[in-house]
């Protein structure tokens, strides 16, 4: 089998730079995890904000921390620190090797999508932000890792795409069509989710927009060496 | 212009974990840190060392720490850690949106490959490993962000491959000729790397290998998206 993992990201109209905050961590015992961020507001203090809370989660999960004390411990830390007063949506995604699962952890009002095999589906437990309650704990999903499971997750830009010209992304109608191909690559799929999240904000992302797409596929050859690629536009 | 970045890795034949930790950063002020790390010996004590010093720098980097102070750094707490009896080879390779630069810090006697339009060369100011003597400092090179520059970092996995079958890599030259295609991706340019490594080593790596390939290019689309993707073989 291959783990994929592919993520692509996209500023607000006209902002300069993104709010969101996405970060990869190598897990000490096996594995990788994927922090996603979504600070209050736009801009750079959203930026601020989103890259505290990785920062927080991303130094615990390198020291071995779990990932649902991770998110607690990153809720306390955002609480502390501006005093209640301001929020972040985060999900935690961890291909575990030594479990052998992928565990889903997400405070966040964007449900994250999972599928394995033929079946696809919204995580519907709410949860809510981190940051402006006390005590808040994440929703935590844990599967087995087997070919064609596929996670998704996203930020509100691609949640609200479309909203202020009255239409809406039927997300998991989407990526049900997208899946059809069983052997569709991670990139590929994010991709389509961005190019259709775009389309429906007629070119003008409405919000700062994060995708997280993790499958597993059949390997193709025999090759061992892990790879990863990042690519962006400088001005 | 668009900013690409490979990085490539394979362990070392029939050990079943790399002593190697590459890991990539935020920049909180623009742009991203990339941070090599080469522990002593193979396996997992290998590991544990490269990544508690990978650790140690990303940490600090995430925090807006400069990338000199934060070698410095891993250097002392690795020292502190092991009682001087411990070292590690550390690369830290900064895109800096802030200064548009390329900031390469070393500390291994891997020496980084840097090329800037036609001319290409390896950066010879020694440097030693981190963590066995006191008040260590890294060789600290920038070159300003411009289309066609390269950037590449390697293990000794590169840089001995085929010495035990009498063969060596001569990777300037090998880099030259790959460049002579002035819009050959980082990917490409990576993964030619580890398969001409692979190849002087008859299949079976002779040590941890990591490569980081930086390049700039020209855009050929008007997409405004960063992206990342990683790959790996799961069992």
């Amino acid at each position: 089998m291959e783990l994929q993992v592919a993520v692509a990201k996209v500023c607000k109209w006209s902002v300069r730079e993104s709010g969101d905050t996405v970060e990869m961590i190598e897990r000490p015992h096996g594995g990788l995890s994927f922090v996603v961020v979504d600070g209050q507001h736009t801009g750079r203090g959203a930026k601020q904000i989103s890259n505290l809370v990785a920062r927080k989660v991303i130094s615990l999960l390198a020291e071995g921390v779990r990932d649902g004390a991770a998110a607690r411990a990153a809720h306390d830390y955002l609480y502390t620190q501006y005093d209640g007063k301001v929020s972040a949506e985060l999900h935690i995604v961890s291909i575990d090797l030594a479990s052998e699962t992928v565990v889903i952890s997400h405070n966040s009002h964007c449900a994250p999508i999972i599928s394995a095999g033929k079946e696809i589906r919204l995580i519907k437990e709410t949860s809510e932000a981190i940051g402006v309650h006390r005590r808040k704990k994440p929703v935590i999903t844990e599967i087995p890792l087997a070919p064609h499971m596929t996670v998704i997750v996203f930020t509100d830009g691609v949640l609200d795409a479309g909203i202020k010209h009255g239409a809406r992304f039927d997300i998991i109608r989407f990526v049900e069509d997208e899946l059809r191909d069983a052997d569709i690559g991670a990139q590929k799929l994010a991709d389509a989710i961005l190019a259709r999240a775009n389309e429906l904000d007629q070119g003008r992302p409405g919000d700062d927009t994060s995708i997280l797409v993790i499958r597993i596929v059949p390997s193709t050859e025999e090759d061992t060496a892990r790879r990863m690629t990042v690519r962006f536009p400088i001005d």
